[in-house]
Formats: C-alpha cells, structure tokens, sequence
C-alpha cells in the first residue's frame, strides 16, 4: 500500500491512530470509545485531542497552507522540524515540553502527549494569573536549551549536524524574517494599526536609528547560528496548570541569535503589562521581566560553570593560562544576549501591534481610544529600544514603569 | 558489481578513467597511449595528472589518513565538498577554477581539469613574480564567490540549503579550528619553531589582549556564517601562469566570515614579504596586499551597487527611504570584513610560523639566524595586528614597511 498524505478529520485521526500499537495501549480499548476534539487555533495546523479511557494524545498536521488563509499555500515540512527540536529538546531541558510519542513523515503527523488541564500562558496572563513563576522556569529553559545546543557547550562535531539540519527550515524563517523583522518596518499591506496609532507608525517607520537597528537585527537573525531555538517564544507558546510549565510548537525552530528567543518572550510580557488591569499587575509584570532575564543569566553561567570542558569555544583548555579573561568573555557573551534581546523584543512588540498576526491581550479594551493609549505605550517604548540599548534590566523595567 | 573505495595507483587511474566516456574523449583515443604522473604534494590527499593525445585531466582522491600522516585517520567525503565548491563557484567566478570534470561519489574522485604549465603562487612569489596581478583578481575572485553566496546578495531560500550542506564539513572544519585558531596560541605538542623565536612565542602565548582577539576569532569563525568560503585561500592554493590565475583545492570549503578568506590570503603575502629577497621585492609586494584589499572592496561594493534587489539583507525595498544609511551600512559591513581579515592573517601568519603546517617562503635562507630573523618580523607585526587592529589597509602596510 502506498501511503500518501491527506488531511485528517475528526474521523481519519482515529483509523491513523488505530495503526500504532503504542498509542492504541496508551489511550486504551477500542477506537470507537475515543473522543476527537478538533482544537486547532493556531495559524498554520490541525490539532487534535483524542481522549481514551486509559489516557489521551494530541495530534498536530501540517496542512498545505496557511490555516487562516488557504490561499497562501506552504509547505508541510515544518512538522519535521517541530518533531525534531522536541526530541533535541526534552532530552536537554526534560519536562519542559510535551512527551513526543510519534511522527510520521508522511503524513506529517505529529502525535505528543495531550496537556490536559493546561492553558496558554497568554490566556493566564489575562486572567491574572502568577506571571513570576512560569518567567523563572521559561528563563531555565531558555538557558538549558541554548546551553546545550550551543559552541561553549558542545564540540563542533555535536553542533554542526544540527546547524546543518535545521538550515532547511526555510519555509518558517522567512515567515519570521518577513512578519517580525521586515514587514512592521516599511509600508507593507499585511500591517494594520488603529488609527489612532498612524502618527507613532509614521515616526516608527521614518527613524534612521531604527532602521539601523532593524539592518542590524536582519543580520543577527540569519547569520548567527549560537544556538538551536524555539523561534516563536511567545505567550501563547507556553502551556500553564497550576505551578507547571510546557513549551509548544516548536516548528519555527532554527540555529540562530539565543536573544532571538529571549527577547519574544520578554516582549510579550511588555504587552502584558500594557494591556495589564491594574498598577499592581503592572508591577507584577516588570518583576516577571527582571526574573526571566535574571533566571536566564544566572542559569545560563552556571552551566558554563559545571561544563566547562564540553564546548569548543571559551575553551579552558586552550585559555587555561587566562582564567580571569575567561570569566570577563563569558560575561561579554552574556551582554551580548542581552543587547539582542531588547532589540528582538522591541520588534516583537513592534509587529504584534501593526503586523499581520496581532496578540489579543487588548482585547478586553472595548474603547478604541484606551486600547490605543495602552498600544502606543507599547510602540513607543518599542521605538525607544531600537534607537537606543538600555545597558541593563533595570534600565529596561525602569523606561517602562518610569 | 558492487563498486567499492579503493586508493587508486598509476594504473588503476588509468581503468578508472576508460568507464567514462566523456574523459576518454577528452584524453583521446586509448588507454595505453596515456601518460599518467602521480603529483601528490599537499597534506591530505592523492593527485594523478592524466596526458593523452587530445587532452589532458587531474584526478584527485581523499585519502582515509593524512597523506603524510598515515597514523592520522580521516574521512573519505573531503572531496565532496570539493566536488559542490567547484561546481558552485565556476558559476559565479567562471574561469577562476578549474573545469569540473566528473565527481565519483564513491571512489571520492574529483576530475577536473589539468593546469598544465601552471605553477603554485607561493612558488612564483619565490621566484620573484608579478604579485600585483594575481592579488588584483584574487580581490575579486573572493568579492564574487562572496557576494553571491551571502544575503546581501541572494535571499534566504537560496543560501540556506548551501549552509546546510557546508556545515556538515565537520573534518576539515576541525583541521581550521585547531591548526589555524588554537594550537599556535598555548602550548601544544603539535607547534614547532626556531628556537631564536623563544622568547617571542613566549609573549605571544601569555598576552591577554591576543587571547581575547583569539576568543572573538573562533566565534567569528564558527558561528558567523556570512558566505560560502574557499577555507584555505593560502598562496599554494592559488596556480599562476604568466598572467592566468586559478584557485584550486576547495576542499577546506564552508560557510564562514568573508574575512577569513581575505585574511587568509593577505597573510601569505605578509609570509612571502617577510621573506623577500629585497627591499624593491617587498615594495612590491605591499603594493600587492593594498591591490588586493581595495580590489576586493571594490569589486564587493559595485556587485552591491548592481545587484541590489536579489538579497535578503540591507533591502533597497525594506529601507527603500533610507539611501544613505544603506549606503553607509554597506560601507560599515565592509569595514567588518576588514577587521575580521586584519585578525584572521594574524592568527595564520603565526600557525604558519610556529603551528603545525608551515611554510616554504623562508626556506632559502639557509642561515638559521637570518631565517629567525625574518620571521621575527612577521611574528611581532601578527601580534601587534591582534593587539590592536589597525583602521586601514594604508595603516597595515605602514606598520610592516613603517
């Protein structure tokens, strides 16, 4: 029999699931007492979630085309490469992603372990959720994986393989070239604002110094593979229940600048706290901003502290005789994350106000012209960014809460 | 017939070639009229030179060792990097390589054209030959093969898949990293030098600041992947005759800092001036390094100016309202290649002076402290370029002839 792919519906899911011993044990008796929900809501695949009576899975394929808009057609490789940064992934950073169970690379099924009970961190965060917590464990994982995945950790025997493999994952970098770093920057159709933002967006997209920066961050983007990444670190890629924390849909992942990751996810808190009910949220929120970067330093060197003798660059052997230069390197390296980071989060702030895919953070300001006060607020601490690199995290909350 | 690797000899190039129709035609008529002279000379693999009645052709084979190491085991697939680089750059620089002739995969034989009459560079300089010319079109040998393998100059779908290919040259990668930007900086069995140079690797190995430039250099080159490289533009792999320059044994071929190339072949004239016979030889051949530089500058910009719209970074259509700031971000990028290939020489003026694989510029001085002497020279201006890198090519030639 010839396989070939087609796209599954709430009926085929079960027949695919059906075909693999594993899964069938491990959500239990017979196919026909699953239940199949679609839950697809992101902008480019089908998600399932099929409940048995022992357990339950989810399943995620790629379609041919952008899920919102069937005519901008893409290729269905991208579930390859989620597949492949999970299994990277939780071997580094363990419990912090969904089990992987299986991938088919013909269909380009995806099945992983379903995360019952847990909800976007997004959505969390518009509840009023703990957003101190998750931004500790996301700063670890952010550290774990780069680590890892990186030169100081790894030989380049390790490293090249990887860097080799996920170059192909063209598909999803110019989407992320395109939407966060080029788009928002010039006149394009995909941007969209509220009119009440159109004298911000022109001053935004007539700034030398930003256009600087965004040259610079073009090049930081494609041509600085430190470390593997998620490559769309964004609230709504991290799942919460309670105390615990998991990070999906890995399928932007690419070898690129670790500010990259970085700087999304401490962008979105940006929005957050823009959007944020209360002073106090507010307050809540820089907090969750200065332990992210702190959590994500303090990690960071320590595992370069007890692993010293794994990676080929800031090697100890070949500097033995400069252990003082060492530890000042390693710290230059670790500013220079930092420096990506705020210029990658003002893009991210920047694109999710006037690009293509907005954030609903603000959604919960019906009144246009309070909606806009908060976005502007946003865009313009984005500007500020861009024209000009805060020197530390304090500096960074303090431009923000003044 | 299953086909199999073996090391091919005198006679067995001779059956290798017959399978081939298109060689035979080249060669001409049958195999025993054919002349075959086995020419190895570098490290690391086997070279034949094939004449028949019509034509002739050079046959290459990747050795599972070192050539002159047997003890120093290898991977066969060198030659298949060699094989794509070939084939890649006689596209974008036509006529400054070699003809590709044929690849067998798994004999790991590379057929290309024979260069017959020509010489290696490194000897010509020897012998005291024009070093202006081929430094000229070497400036644009490397603008070409770079441009049009980076983003500047082609988008992200087009170089990515070369990235990917390249980055899996993980053996001769090695080979750069420890030879050229280790090895020579502590101390390690595999360095040799004139025992009247004491006292300068002494300094060299124990100074902070050459460390640091040596900490950044590694980085740069592996994890700055700006442009398919050649690897190992040194003087022996240039071929001259009379006014016919070839580049040849891209077998070191990668993704790296467009600096390295230039590094690397600006360091073989700082070799070849160190050594010079006289003063109006090393006139000359300053006058050969500030030709290469502002030929390559030259040549990058104005392929720049010319081929704007075809890549991803510093977009006229992105920042179609900033002209100037692109233009001066042009100029800043050249800049960076210019302090990267400053650096760069460095490090392989002092691997060719006290590393492993050195070089044959000093040998016919055959007074030992002559020879130190010269190469002192070299020695204290390579430090001195890693201490504190000079802001012009007018600067680099000022310190060497200052």
């Amino acid at each position: 029999m010839v396989r070939h792919y087609e796209t599954l519906t709430v009926e085929s899911v079960r027949v695919f699931l059906e075909q693999h011993d594993t899964l069938v044990n491990r959500l239990g008796s017979r196919s026909e007492t699953w239940t199949v929900r679609e839950v697809s809501d992101g902008n480019l695949n089908l998600v399932f979630l099929v409940q048995g009576p022992e357990g339950s899975v989810c399943v995620k394929q790629s379609l041919p085309h952008v899920r919102v808009d069937p005519q901008w057609r893409m290729p269905l490789d991208r579930t390859a490469f989620e597949a492949e940064w999970l299994r990277r992934v939780e071997l580094t950073a363990p419990g912090c992603v969904p089990v992987f169970l299986l991938f088919d690379p013909v269909m380009f099924v995806l099945v992983m372990e379903c995360l019952e009970g847990f909800v976007t961190f997004r959505q969390a965060l518009g509840e009023g959720a703990d957003a101190v917590g998750p931004s500790r464990m996301i700063g670890g994982f952010v550290a774990r994986t780069a680590f890892f995945s990186s030169l100081p950790g790894r030989t380049l025997e390790e490293i090249m393989p990887n860097v080799s493999f996920f170059a192909n994952n063209t598909t999803l970098m110019r989407i992320t070239f395109d939407l966060v770093l080029s788009d928002p920057f010039y006149s394009h159709h995909r941007n969209h604002w509220l009119k009440e933002l159109d004298q911000e967006v022109a001053v935004l997209q007539s700034d030398e110094a930003i256009a600087r920066a965004m040259i610079r961050l073009q090049q930081r983007f494609l041509t600085c593979p430190q470390a593997l990444l998620h490559g769309d670190l964004h609230s709504g890629s991290v799942m919460v229940r309670n105390g615990d924390v998991r990070v999906i849909d890995g399928e932007f992942s690419l070898y690129g600048p670790i500010g990259f990751d970085c700087g999304l996810y401490l962008a979105n808190l940006v929005l957050a706290w823009a959007a944020a009910r209360s002073g106090g949220r507010r307050a809540h929120l820089a907090e969750a901003m200065d332990v992210f970067w702190s959590g994500f330093r303090k990690d960071f060197l320590s595992l370069w502290q007890t692993h010293a003798s794994g990676g080929d660059l800031f090697s100890e052997v070949t500097f033995s005789v400069y252990p003082s230069l060492l530890e000042a390197e390693r710290e230059r390296y670790i500013d220079g994350i930092f420096h990506d980071m705020t210029e990658f989060a003002a893009a991210e702030i920047v694109r999710r106000l006037i690009g293509y895919a907005q954030v609903a953070d603000f959604d919960w300001l019906t009144g246009t012209v309070e909606r806009a006060d908060r976005q502007r607020e946003a865009l313009v601490f984005a500007g500020h960014l861009l024209r000009e690199a805060p020197g530390s995290m304090a500096e960074f909350v303090g431009r923000l809460t003044g």
